[in-house]
């Protein structure tokens, strides 16, 4: 596989059951990434290592998720002017998904994190193409078919329900 | 200046208060945007339009803002494949900012928005300014000393702060 | 069956185990209705042409069901001078449903959307019919009759408990 | 004026400063409405007597705003067989609002009241002309030309951006 | 059993689930009471009376359950000068409860509910004890007796786990 | 003035300004009654001894008012036997007022506090004559009386509204 | 085993389920402690003693959990002048964790409690741990020790999925 | 004064108005700190610098307080084995203080903060001062005194209001 542009990091393993939803999309989308495990609060020196040294590596977005106080993806963006893509996990202690989403979200001016939904990997895959693909024509092509078969698979199931019955399509 | 390539758009003359900031620091980093309203709610043929068209005009990042139901941003990122950005502006009948803040980030599978803080256009610009210099070395530096900058003044206070105590810097 | 006078949508399939129970009151009140997938985000362009033509058509009241970020019942509101109800969905990555009650809830002045209980697809199917019934009297009366059929239902358990004991409706 | 159609009521006279937008609204779309105080809490018999006796007083629709445990939109729901529209006022002790949008939002199936946004009296008052625009073809054109005034105003801003640059919009 | 001096009552039987703890501690501490369904949204004039003939029929305190939107504990403390406790009973489509709450807690100034905690039926129970206890010296020895059971058992549970370790008491 | 039945305490003097409302109203309703400052935190044995001893000085219900992590109202419940009224007070750095209402309101089965709404220090007042006027024909007589007199209040109010038109109660 | 130095008490025995993840890092970090239950509000008097007494008896640190209106730690806070730890804890009929979280963080100036995550007793004892250490020298490179196994542990996993594959780690 | 065993650290010079509040209470307990800015997202390096070496140079406790996305207290703690307490500050586009709360309590398990209430800077420097006492006899002491101040002025503000009256007081 070609060189990855997109590194997708966690700040636990236990978080690979959500972030694996970005490495498939970006499979689909033939984008190449890496994957790895970078700990905010129990490997910072390793997050600063790996923050610092992406964009030189040749990486041009980086997702991170995380759960509960998620800082990782805010440090990641303040040691990087690569543009930083947030994943708010809904760790099991969480209260309701709140503290990954405003922990994530509610960064101060000056250190963007472009955040997602909560467990929303698949959607930050999907936004980390779409920012290498500004300067990718044949991956902007990609995205735009990507977008056309989602538009397909609903009129599928519309026509399937207008035709034969909402009974049957429950 | 030269032709646009960030859209800056919000829902109402209202909210440009808050989405001006954007502008303001796109001028500080020098790239090209342009700025006008688009309702969802009131304009939404104007909005299919300014989404479908708006990367053959020469846009590479649309930043949306939008208050109470916001709907714009995710409607836009329907429309198009370029990355979006989304800025929840706290409107006067607000719920305390949820209502924009989950009506931009809660997005489906699918259909990302890059979503920044409540009220966070000044995020949002910088945000695009590093989606459109992932490309564009010379806007990457200019990034880059904007963040030394911010370090600067940082280090100034502390300094300040510790030389002449605390009393002083109230 | 009758030409349909209610158009219940929703934004995806996987939210028709909620939005039957607005088909199921309409066929208990004998109001005659459509259902179809219509996805605010997938599909924009087929939600223009639905909610352009419904009038057309002879609806009179759309029921437009969405769970998430839903924006699908505001963007039809703002797309017909029909009544629209908006029936929030709880979907699986929801924040306990704040993002879909609020997506749906807080339109902006002049684009209302009749706002109905998290799920509450069965009160929003009464709600369209007593909107048709304002001009049918014998809708009217149906309605009257199923009012009628929950006092009594309430009044018979009331009952049972007084004479029975508490412990005996457990 | 032509006899009433719409019945607007409000808890309290404090509720006025905002219930009087849906009253304006009406008035601008040339619907004929009564405007009066009824308390659940400090009038329940008036309550039980306003909303047995509207539909048979010729009223189509009944908008009701309250605010904290905001209990008249459905009661008067559940004493009527006509639509109600229930507006969440902001009252004074609030908890942001939550208490006023919940207790009016979250009707038992069975029950439903139409509920708009927070302080959304204008909303419910153009909803309310919806409604009873369905079976009146007047009103309905006078609906679509107040839409097209919104859409209007939104456009003559957005040209007056885009030609005199945002600057000058501030 | 002698004369019902409290009135537990609730708005659907499903209520009773939660309901009957208030039932079973009044049983423990021998205060004798009536239970059955009153609905507001579906039967509200059945409340009416329910409400108004209370305290003519002897009963002292009134309890009542609800889920949802929440209405019988304030509307039934409007037609009576009777203490009314609230129960808020979180339904199965609630929004984690804060609509009952906030439904039964925040009434207007005028007309107080006594709220306990979310399906907090066992302290409605105690509470209503109580009130009816201020009057009633035996009945205040048997609160007091029970309260001291409280701590007994607090106390045994406390030495088991000094002494034993608190592995045994896993 | 005879010998106090309701004690009124409260955690700071700051609380005042809220809790007065509850003595106003004892007044207006002629119910003997005491106030003064009682800090779960800062005097956690006073306190003790405030609980423990108010059953015996006569007191019949007690009305506690605190804010932020409000401890008062439970801890006195957790002291005596007798009613405790809790009013949730919305103190300088309150989260909105959640703190003070879960604070209060979710204590644990068997030390119930009758939780009013926050700030709602006027309907602990009303209450807590309640609950003396359980035993009190005289004092029942005049919570009807008060009862009366807001229901003639909003009466008045509304016939001007319905005579002089809504605009004259601007 | 020596002398207790940090003392565990929970609200109760049903706590422990959480709470033993306080004493089991404490073993793992050879810090001596003692365990009870103290329920604020079933044994008052027997928390007041506790609090009072712990310093005496050679105790440095007390940690307290409890959930729903969580007052054990804020009133043990205010019964000693020993550092307090609080771990909210999520009851059954919790509101969300909010009751607790709210309960023990909130409190007013004066009366600081170190409060921990929602269910986070594991936090609590490495706290108190940090607390004892900072005279201790020994204790403290324990401490170190301890945080470099997990930091070992993350990086042991990041090099796995990089050189496995992140498939093989799901 | 002495060496510092407290290190004050923020985020921002505006958050300095309310972190004052920390030095001021240590400089009534007579416990010398040091006062500075460290900006996780501005700073991150610096950040690393100062809490790696606090130890070494004697500091005993960190006191952190952020806004926010606030992940300077959990950051801090990450990088050292003192004790870290964090004061969760309201910035100006907080949404309600949940952010910064969330963001500092919610730490995953291994790497507490100790949190304090939103704007909570006067504990969070009497925390300090206990945590510092557990080793100092005399510091104890001032603690205690500390403590007994706050115990001698409730009782005053409480005589006053007791023979005074409640009116004397507002």
């Amino acid at each position: 596989m070609s060189k990855p542009v997109v590194g997708i990091i966690m700040g636990s393993q236990s978080d690979l059951r959500i972030m694996k939803e970005a490495a498939e999309v970006l499979d689909e989308l033939k984008v190449a990434y890496e994957v790895t495990v970078v700990s905010a609060h129990r490997t910072p020196l390793r997050m600063v290592e790996y923050a610092t040294a992406a964009r030189g590596r040749g990486i041009q977005v980086i997702v991170a998720g995380a759960g509960g106080a998620a800082h990782l993806p805010g440090m990641v963006a303040s040691l990087t002017s690569l543009p930083v893509i947030g994943v708010p996990v809904k760790s099991s202690n969480s209260i309701d998904g709140w503290d990954s989403v405003l922990s994530i979200l509610q960064m101060p001016a000056g250190v963007p994190v472009a955040t997602v939904a909560l467990d929303g990997a698949r959607n930050a895959g999907i936004l980390a193409a779409q920012i290498v693909g500004a300067a990718d024509a044949a991956l902007g092509q990609r995205i735009d078919a990507f977008k056309e078969s989602l538009k397909v698979k609903v009129e599928t199931t519309a026509k399937d329900m207008e035709t034969k019955g909402w009974r049957s399509a429950l």
